[in-house]
This record gives C-alpha cells, structure tokens and sequence, in this order.
C-alpha cells in the first residue's frame, strides 16, 4: 500500500469499487483494473470465450456504476496460453466489444500475450462522474433506508447448474435465465447515474461478493450497522424451484450479481423510489442503517448475526 | 479492435505507445497497460520479486515518456501462484513502490488475485501532456535528424549473464551494470518533457524491442525510410569486451533498453543537443530521415537493409 500520497488531484485512492481524481472543472474522473484468472474465477466450462470478455468489462463496468459514474474508455490486457485457437482470442474481443458498444465506450489500448498455462485477463476502465457528486461506501447515517436493484442470487444459481453440467448442456429457458446471470450480468450504470445526478446522499456498492459482504464493507466504512429483513430480499420467480435455505445461501453469499446495493435517508426513499419506477428500474428496500454495529438478517421474528463470508470462487482469493 | 469510436474526447487510441484523451483545458491524459509474464518476459532466476515490480511499472512510465507525458497515477494487477511466499509479493509491491517514488506517482487501484500458474503483472499508467504537444511516431520528415538517449544493448547483455549466471552470482562491477540496466531500467521521462516543452516537430518512440523494431514503426508511421550509422550507434565502454558483430546483435536487436529514439528537424538539431546536455541527458545523433521506406544500416561503406525482428523474449509473443 502506498505510504504517502503525491498528486494533489488525488480524491480517492485505494479502497473503494474505483479511485477518483480531479480531471476538469465539471468532472472528476474515475478509473478501476480487475482481473479474471482461467481455474479461479472461471472454467472453460463456465464461461465461452465471448463471455470471459464480455464479463471481464462488465465487471468494470460495475465498478463504475458504484461510483455513480459514466464509463468511457477500456484497456485490456490478455495473457493467453499458446494451446487457445486464435479463433477463441478473437470471440474474447468479440465479447468485449458487445458489452463496449451497449455502453459506448472505447477500447483504446492494452496488450496482448503469451503465457504457458492459463488464461488471465485484466480490465482497466475510466469514467467520470460530476464533480462532488461521487458515492462513496462511507456514507450510510442510522435510520437511512437499504435498497438493491432488481434480484439475488442468480449469478451463483448460474455457476452451480454451469459446474454440474458445462455451458454445452441444453438448458431449461428456466435455467437458461440463470447461466445468461451468471455469464453476462449487466452493469448498473443507469441507476447510478439516478443517484449521482439526485444530489441525494447515497452510500453505494455493486454486489461482486455476496449482499453480505457488500453491505459489511458499507457498515464498516460508515461505522454504523445494518439490519436486513429475510422475506424482503428481492429473487427471481424462477428461484421457487429450490428450497428456501439454499435460496437465501444463494442470494447472501452467492456474489458476482453485479446489482447495486445502498442506502439513502427516510425521507428521500419515496421520491428515489419512484424516479427508479419511472426510468423501468426496479429497486426495493431491503433494510435499515441502526447505529449499533454489525449486520443481522431479520428471519421470522429472530434477529441473526451474519458474517461477511463472500463469493470465493473456486479457490480462496488472497 | 474496435469498429467505430464513441467518445468525442478521445485523441489517439490504439497504436502508438498510449492512449491520448481530452481532458481539461491546459493537459490531454495519457494512458497506457503493459503485462509480464513469468516465463515469457522474466524468470524467477533473471528477475527478483522487487525488479518485478520495479520493471511493470518502469516500462508503462516508458510509454508516458515517450508520448512527452508526466506520469501521475497507476493501478497493478497481481495474478500469483499460490507457491509464491507472502513476502516475495511484499517485495513486488516494495519495488512498485521504489520506483513509484522517483517519479511521484501515486498507487490508486488494482487487484491481487491468486492463480495456480505462474505470475502475471498488470500495469496501468496515467498521465499528462500539454494540449497539442504530444509526440507521436508519425511525425518523422524526410532530412529529420535520428537521435537516441543514453546507450544502446545494455539490457540484453545483462540478460545474457543472468540466464547464464542466474541473479543470485556475484557478478563483477562491470557485469552488475549490466544486470541493473536489465532489471531496473531508467525510463526517460525527463527528456520526453524536454521535447514536448520544446515546440518542435518530434517523433518519438522507447526502446522496448530494439531500435531496429522501434525505427521501423516510426518509418512506417511516417511513411518515409531511416538511415543509421553502424559508428554513431551510442554503446558503454563496458561493451568493449565483447566481439563487434555480438555488440551490434545486443544494439539493434536486443531490445528493453528504454531509452527514446526520436526524429527533429535539422534546424532544431543543435538547440535540442545544447538543450539536453546542460540538463544531463546525454544523446546523439545515430542517423538520417529519408524519403524512400525502409530502414538501412550504413556501415564500412555498405548500406544493409535491416528487418523489423525485435526482441522475442523467450518464446514468441503472439
């Protein structure tokens, strides 16, 4: 970690979902790097070649959109092991300009090259976001109300029906809901783009390790606690097929959802709510901000602790 | 690559050492991303852990340096095998850090993930340039004069001795020159800010796969051919014990030196010597911009067309 800060033009560095820095008069920019590792965050068995691009920028992307942000500019880096056809670099390309062209932003450098084992791939994106308007994760007060954007746990419902029987299995329309979450979630660059222009206060973070750890990291950096309520986290009518603990397994600590989670003040929830409506975003409140540290979810009249356990893909991240 | 450009803002994308964008009124930013690979670019017995964190970060500062920039921002990716000690990543980031300091950019994002394989690096780097003085490869006219900073080779002769020797022999003063001119390399920001400061037509390039691959992107980039004289092409007096045609081997083609290779005028020649000079940045003059393409060696009396073939690492990149 760095031991002293040199740019003056430095507003945020390390620890959120991206770092913002003063760029013009309007805007200060914003720019986030994430990498995906062949055999830790993803098999050939989950994700095709054009859905390690399009993932790779969409999870970027999502960074962004926790900043409030508009994307606008991609590098991209591939490490490729000299055993993949050029056929399958060029359907990783193919990704990620699906993804670039729905959010129209530009490719404008990176690397390509070889490496002996498996693939990697790194992601940088920059954005901006109107001056002062930035949403950081440290700003949830006691009574604010916790919302998230469309449903839960998908992502994971994908990737276990994927690790069972590959992304060559003939899926259900049901299933095929689940596996398209998990390969292709979409950033919510829209609802952040509400949130930054409201001139509301607004902690906010993409959901990319489970709502648990997402609202631990939110609680954490704003020294208060969160209490969410079990029956009001938001799933997928397809979900009703499996039991109801596995459900809520899923939607904790499933992770790679790739929603937006926040929390606003009481009294802006209604009008929030209802620009969201109107755009055709749907959100729902989840929660309340209390002043006592921790997170509880609120089960059938029972007040459980829960703990920050995460999304840790096929092996623990460091 | 992409098919069509979104953003207004963006100036060069794809294809010169980094990405130019408009950003405030005064500066363009500059961005650039370059990866090494354990295996393909290092091995852990030519590079310790901190050159590889001194050097990620050394050769993206390179591409700031030669678009004219100042460095300001960077972000790192780590993909590490779960072999690797704890320390050794500690010793990555010490040597991000040292060079870091040097050039007062500050660390602003990243990520560190582990993989089974072998080690990934990501850099990004963010920068700055005056509006409208940015150098590309593009602008080289015919009678330009060829220049180049510091000496040639260095690199590839340290690299020699540490595949030979590996980076724990107690190398000789004249050897340990060498191996540092590998594994920390300078990159030449400061006559990079020289020439952007200056307002002279330049084209620029740095030395990451030898001059020879270098001369030949700027040739083609500006459609015009380059003559180099054998005799002016700058090597370190320590280069004096190896045998002419190997020294000229290491010269042309070992590549990673670092340095910038550039083309002004010849009515701005002397200044811009006089200029650098008084500032302590030896360079020289090492040929002649002509108007038929391609790129020759002059040397005794003969002309010799030379290829493109640049450093090659120790497998192909693709």
């Amino acid at each position: 970690m760095p031991k002293r800060t040199y740019q003056k033009s430095l507003i945020q560095g390390i620890g959120d979902d991206a770092a913002l820095y003063a760029s013009d008069e309007e805007y200060d920019e914003i720019i986030c790097m994430d990498t995906m590792v062949e055999g830790i965050h993803f098999l050939k068995t989950t994700l095709r070649p054009f859905h390690i691009g399009y993932k790779a920028l969409a999870v970027n992307i999502s960074d962004i959109a926790a900043m409030g942000g508009i994307p606008l500019f991609y590098l991209v880096s591939i490490a490729i092991p000299s055993s993949w056809q050029e056929s399958e670099l060029m359907d990783i390309y193919e990704g990620l300009h699906s993804i670039a062209s729905q959010f129209q932003i530009d490719l404008i450098g990176g690397d390509t090259v070889s490496t002996h084992d498996r693939l990697v791939i790194t992601v940088t994106v920059i954005g901006k976001v109107e001056k002062g308007r930035k949403l950081l994760r440290s700003k949830a007060r006691p009574n604010d109300v916790v919302f998230v954007t469309n449903t839960l746990g998908n992502s994971a419902v994908g990737l276990s029906l994927l690790l069972e029987k590959t992304c060559d299995y003939p899926f259900s329309e049901q299933e095929q809901f689940f596996v398209r979450c998990h390969q292709m979630p979409e950033p919510q660059v829209a609802v952040g783009r509400l949130l930054a222009q409201s001139n509301l206060r607004v902690a906010l973070n993409d959901i990319s390790d489970g709502i648990a750890s997402e609202v631990h990291e939110i609680a954490e950096s704003s020294q208060v606690g969160i209490i969410l309520q079990a029956n009001d986290l938001p799933r997928s009518p397809f979900m009703d097929q499996y039991q109801t603990e596995q459900q809520l397994n899923w939607i904790l600590y499933g992770g790679e959802d790739f929603e937006l989670v926040g929390t606003v003040s009481e009294s802006d929830w209604q009008t929030f709510e209802e620009q969201c409506k109107k755009a055709g975003h749907p959100i729902r409140k989840i929660g309340k901000v209390i002043e006592m540290q921790g997170v509880w979810l609120e089960i059938e009249d029972q007040m459980i602790k829960i703990d920050k356990k995460g999304y840790n893909h096929f092996h623990k991240d460091r």
